[in-house]
């Protein structure tokens, strides 16, 4: 049989293409070649999730004893957590097979590549497997990608993947890449009681966010007695006598129990007959039109194409592939503002434009409104003030909403529901915030008074 | 000289309606018998979301220990935790009277009653003064009722202030009326380990929710080994022996170190000359026109005039108000959907109308789809899975979402956008929720099979 659909890869953007396009009646396959979830669900967002959430107590009574209200101590037995997250993984891994099969999507276990006109091949387990298909989406995600000098070893030089597979954490760990996944699973580590070391060649922590916001991070850090190396650029890291070695370019170097490589991921497009099928690649990403296409009857999503490495995202966009291979849309992709989290404590959260970039988009009308948190009474009851919730507005409009601090991830769906419609002053006051709430310090940000950006 | 506008009143209400007004440029008096944010700050909502934060810490440590994760233990210092309440009131009641200094709003301390044409006259520590007004406002608030034999001896029975001010939790405690403020107070005292006895005339715990939101919210206290007592009618409770004594109307006895009587809250209208002045009041509220006028140029918001005992639905009432007086608006007050929270864990969120609600407006066009919390990643994260999220439709848009379980407050303010802008299906991919997050619960809610209301 010919499928309607062939789907490659089975991570975020994969799987809901699948369940969406089998949703609308098309018959679909979808390829595999390791786990259902891809890297979200097995070596990203949720292990890091069930992480934060474990040892989510010692940092709320942390807190509370720096205010002299809680005492005591909480202990999180790692294996005890890992033996749990596998258990977590593997459930959700068999609610999502269960998922397929009863909307009859056939789940092809193995690696598949393009193999000729409107085919992929799969090489599983038993032998190949040919797939022809009207259609095809390539979801093939990504993978940690490193400078020369920062190779994971496996030993004491791991990427995130190993990070999350170790059975034990260390006493002491060099993050190199001060990014989201660096600091989400740094924060992990240090609630464990390791010391931690963060390197990055950038000036700041989290670079992609606000220059503010980055402040206020490290100021945090700072705080728990994180060192912070920025502006440091890394000649290589390596086990020696069974330590973490990193050696930067001045000749400086740092020891540590393990050492963490996080400097970013790049598309898995290599050697599945990509470019034979007219795919073009640039940097490895998968290039695609305004109908997320890459070529005929071809499209890509997600990590793979590049343009944004947030799971929300691929699955947004496999809901569009979904409806226009199906013919229920023609027009092309309309890509909302996309919602960005750290989670932990402080939270990040970002949507839309940041300060720097509206003012670039139109320097005349740009400004920004701010609330501090000290002021809300939820960061007060949960003894976390510091932080701030920034509005930037451009034309009169609400063009991007960024906040650091307690449970700030709270304000991402309102905030890019306001960005996407484009709220002016007399919008704000149609809804009612609900007292106390966090909610209500984005309340405070956007009847803040608002200062021209220069 | 005459101030535009005299408040009387320095809740949620009262205290905006002055800060909004001479926003406006109004010359303003604030008439406050007691402390600057009124019951809201005082002894009721920020208090009890301090208490919560101080625990939560034993909340979530209990989760993970149930799953073998975590162990240890939290001991909260409730002396320390009641002397740092007091500071932040003090401190926060400090930032509010600075607030007023800024904006040349007069304070005036003593209580306030209309004394004639466009007069009010305060009774002050340090004798009478009279205030001249050209418009005022009411926003006196409410206190806590009692139904005959249940009043409050301040011993062992307690009224929701008392309880606030107690120097030690007690180790067993009966809860007579199962709504927010009972279910918040005694979840507090639940994690300090007191014995919790819930008893309400009502069928249902939480009997202004959902009736699956008081079950699923039963089935949760009924873990925790709460005593809960259900269309039972109270005779009387009364401190002898220095316990609590409880008598049911069927004869048999409850007893336990307290007593707190939380059946419900009546406005505070009563001899500040009200209907001399030609107000209107029934069951002690006072009535309003669609301009929330009670006389010619008397306004009444908040608890006062009965519509909504929430502090964010005074606040919004207040701006209208403030707007109104400045002659900046002209048409009646628009009420948008007014979300309401009941904190702790887990968390119930409202906002819209509910599903028996809908039926009766329309009972040919209800629908409700929902979700299960069991599903996401955020709850099992926080090991805290029971509970779900159900959105309302009638004639095909959303009319009301409620939800209960862990975290799910962070929903109410998308909700009440949502609710408010009445989307359809096709609104809900317009943005794009993130993930992982508690907030994917509400995607999954809009998105799952609709059911229709018999």
């Amino acid at each position: 049989m010919t499928f309607d659909l062939v789907v490659i890869g089975a991570g975020p953007g994969g799987f809901d293409a699948a369940v969406d396009a089998a949703g609308l009646g098309l018959s679909v396959a979808l390829v595999e070649k390791d786990f259902l979830g891809g890297t979200c669900l097995n070596r990203g967002c949720i292990p890091t999730k069930l992480w934060l959430g474990a040892t989510s107590a010692i940092e709320e009574l942390h807190n509370q004893a720096r205010m002299k209200v809680a005492s005591g101590e909480v202990t999180v037995n790692f294996a005890g957590l890992q033996n749990r997250v596998q258990k977590h993984l593997a459930g959700t891994r068999k609610a999502m097979g269960l998922q397929l099969k009863k909307l009859g999507v056939e789940l092809v276990e193995g690696m598949g590549r393009l193999s000729g006109d409107h085919r992929v091949t799969v090489a599983a387990a038993d032998g190949e497997r040919t797939l022809d298909y009207k259609k095809l989406v390539v979801a093939t995600g990504s993978r940690p990608i490193f400078f020369p000098g920062l190779e994971p070893d496996g030993e004491c030089v791991l990427d995130s993947d190993m990070f999350l597979s170790m059975e034990a954490m260390p006493e002491s760990l060099i993050v190199v890449g001060a990014g989201f996944i660096g600091l989400e699973m740094a924060q992990v580590a240090h609630r464990f009681g390791c010391r931690i070391t963060v390197v990055d060649a950038m000036d700041r922590v989290a670079p992609l966010e606000d220059p503010e916001v980055s402040a206020t991070l490290a100021s945090v850090f700072k705080r728990w007695k994180w060192d912070i190396r920025l502006e440091e650029r890394v000649a290589g890291v390596l086990t020696r006598n069974g330590k973490a070695e990193l050696t930067f370019q001045s000749g400086d170097k740092l020891i540590a129990d393990k050492a963490l490589v996080a400097v970013g991921r790049g598309p898995v497009t290599m050697d599945i007959g990509l470019r034979k099928a007219g795919v073009e690649l640039l940097f490895n990403q998968i290039q695609v039109d305004d109908y997320l296409m890459a070529a005929p009857d071809i499209y890509a999503i997600g990590d793979a194409n590049g343009h944004i490495q947030l799971a929300h995202a691929a699955s947004h966009q496999a809901r569009y592939v979904a409806l226009h291979a199906a013919g229920k849309v023609e027009g092309p992709y309309v890509c909302p503002p996309v919602p960005s989290v750290l989670y932990g404590a402080p939270e990040v959260m970002r949507v839309g434009m940041m300060e720097n970039e509206a003012f670039l988009a139109d320097y005349d009308s740009t400004e920004v409104s701010t609330a501090q948190l000290a002021a809300n009474p939820m960061a007060q009851a949960h003894a976390a003030t510091q932080g701030f919730v920034k509005v930037v507005w451009s034309g009169g409009k609400v063009v991007g909403v960024t906040a650091v601090g307690h449970d700030v991830s709270r304000l991402v769906t309102p905030a890019a529901m306001i960005v996407h419609q484009g709220w002016t002053a007399d919008a704000i006051h149609s809804i009612i915030f609900p007292h106390p709430s966090l909610d209500e310090a984005l309340l405070t940000a956007l009847t803040a008074e608002r200062k021209k950006v220069q």
